[in-house]
């Protein structure tokens, strides 16, 4: 990757990126024992899943939960902490299955809400890269995206850990039936194609140097890669890019859409990549300018995480090309202590 | 309002907007029996609550979804209809009551997933603004908004009206037990308060006549109108504005925050409150551009649907500033075929 001759900064993201492969490489391979662990605690009958989580966690968790509901046969759903730390609501968990997702497995608002929801009946599963963590003491089965230590502020090999760990997850809710594992044997190899090839990503972001907006949409599971790329863009920019689903942007929120307005469409393949192509053609006439990045061929949540690191790569590169570094982002720090 | 001698247009809205107290004192004077049809159809037990709506309504459906939570002491979400309607997830929804919210009672996406979810054991209610809409069939119980036909594209005087009604069936899913009901006897009078002050609506829309981007922050049951605010502005003006729970934006969104970039707080009281002071007090340092709008004395849940009227009042002014109709914006229709 060419950096136009300024100082190299975003060597620590950049590395934390490029060690994706191996990460997920681990995952796969644990993936029949973790699916096994889930499996093992999932409460019968099952009355629903639900996802807790903040930040990327939550953009991960999204994605979670569309699996979640398509493998368990049962409606799934993210939850709200504040009506646990803030409102302090007394709820009824019981038959239900709820995964907690922090990569520093301290967000006190997480694992405080963790607590209450197992005291009330829940089978919680942690997912965190800290498995020396408070939420391992707090939940009833914890896994690791066993990522390593990540220092840019910017989360990658955790997120896609995550990702990787999540439709795991959902493997081990499969309901009693003909439902097959979600096969994740081609994600190290889609990710490094991901990799290999910057350039894409690269000229996009130099096409967006000056981008002060941006939108992103996606649909069905490529919705969480949206709000993951999104935040990424926020994170190491400052700009407000948002992620949106193409069903939402058509009501309404097109009209942020004008002449010239940069969108980004995250086309992952599955069922809705019809809408994507609606969503195109809808574009045209308003002169938008309009993106996608490539991306390996693969079963759909293999797509969703390769586009999730081609996210990265934009966010890396229009962060250069901005000027700014992407490793530390102006004031912020790791661990966000929202309680 | 003085409109600064332009052509005066933003008069439906206007006008659709002026009737709400009128649209509210209806639906509350109904709120006892309405909460009383809700009681009767509630699946006993309850497995949980999830809320099925898009646009708007979905706003309107974030703040039925925190209340639900708080009332019924079972777990609440919001639906994601691609499952339903992309991946033709088979699920099962026996033990759930569904809330589904539309309009129009006729955006097809809604009206599918409402009938495979009865289909699938749901108990179905229906809220919207069109009794003899195809909503009426696909559902067991329909309440309406009444709120009289809405012609300006942005959605004003069904969206709070939406809002009453989703309080009013939280009330009636009330769990046994001491939890009164949601009380929305000073709804009417809060919201001729904010209608009849719309100067400082007016003055912050002319301070942001040349946005073009807007964070909206809220959090707890304020989140919702922070969404609401978000999505009128989008509509109106074509800004990209984004509303966003206090708690995510301190997990990296933040870095969108810098010096002079627009922020608005919606602080509608509540346990939440001290989240927005917090949030507040960080973004003095950060030299943002922040604003809050006042809203008169009362119960949250009425508080944050006079902030949603503040919303509608500085989305209609916004776009009165920058030239536009806010009765129609660019390329909108009012029933969204989203499928």
């Amino acid at each position: 990757m060419v950096w136009n001759g300024g100082p190299v900064n975003g060597e620590m993201m950049m590395a934390e990126m490029a060690s994706q492969p191996e990460v997920l490489t681990r995952l796969v391979a644990r993936a029949p024992s973790d699916a096994a662990k889930v499996r093992a605690v999932v409460p019968d009958p099952l009355a629903g899943v639900v996802f807790l989580a903040r930040g990327s966690s939550d953009n991960a968790a999204v994605f979670g939960r569309y699996l979640a509901e398509l493998t368990a046969g049962r409606p799934a759903g993210l939850a709200a902490p504040s009506i646990y730390t803030r409102y302090h609501a007394e709820v009824d968990w019981r038959g239900y299955l709820v995964v907690a997702v922090s990569q520093s497995g301290a967000t006190p608002e997480i694992i405080s809400t963790c607590a209450v929801m197992k005291q009330a009946g829940a089978v919680v599963v942690g997912v965190t890269n800290e498995l020396n963590s408070p939420m391992a003491d707090a939940v009833d089965v914890v896994l690791s995206t066993d990522a390593g230590p990540e220092r840019a502020v910017p989360a990658t090999k955790t997120a896609t850990g995550q990702q990787a760990l999540l439709a795991t997850i959902a493997s081990g809710l499969r309901a009693a039936g003909p439902s097959p594992a979600i096969d994740l044997g081609g994600l190290p190899g889609a990710v490094t194609a991901v990799l290999a090839d910057p350039e894409p990503a690269v000229s996009l972001a130099h096409r967006w140097a000056d981008v002060d907006r941006l939108v992103v949409a996606g649909r069905g599971l490529g919705y969480a890669a949206a709000l993951e790329t999104a935040l990424k863009v926020k994170e190491t920019t400052g700009s407000l890019a948002e992620g949106i689903s193409t069903a939402d942007l058509l009501h309404g929120p097109i009209a942020t859409v004008y002449a010239g307005a940069p969108v980004l469409l995250i086309d992952a393949g599955g069922p809705a990549a019809a809408d994507l192509e609606e969503l195109r053609e809808l574009l045209g006439p308003r002169h938008a300018d309009v993106a996608t990045l490539p991306l390996p061929a693969g079963p759909e949540p293999v797509q969703v995480i390769a586009a999730t690191v081609r996210g990265q790569q934009l966010a890396h590169a229009m962060a250069r090309a901005k000027g700014f570094d992407p490793d530390a982002p102006a004031d912020l720090s790791k661990v966000t202590a929202t309680i």
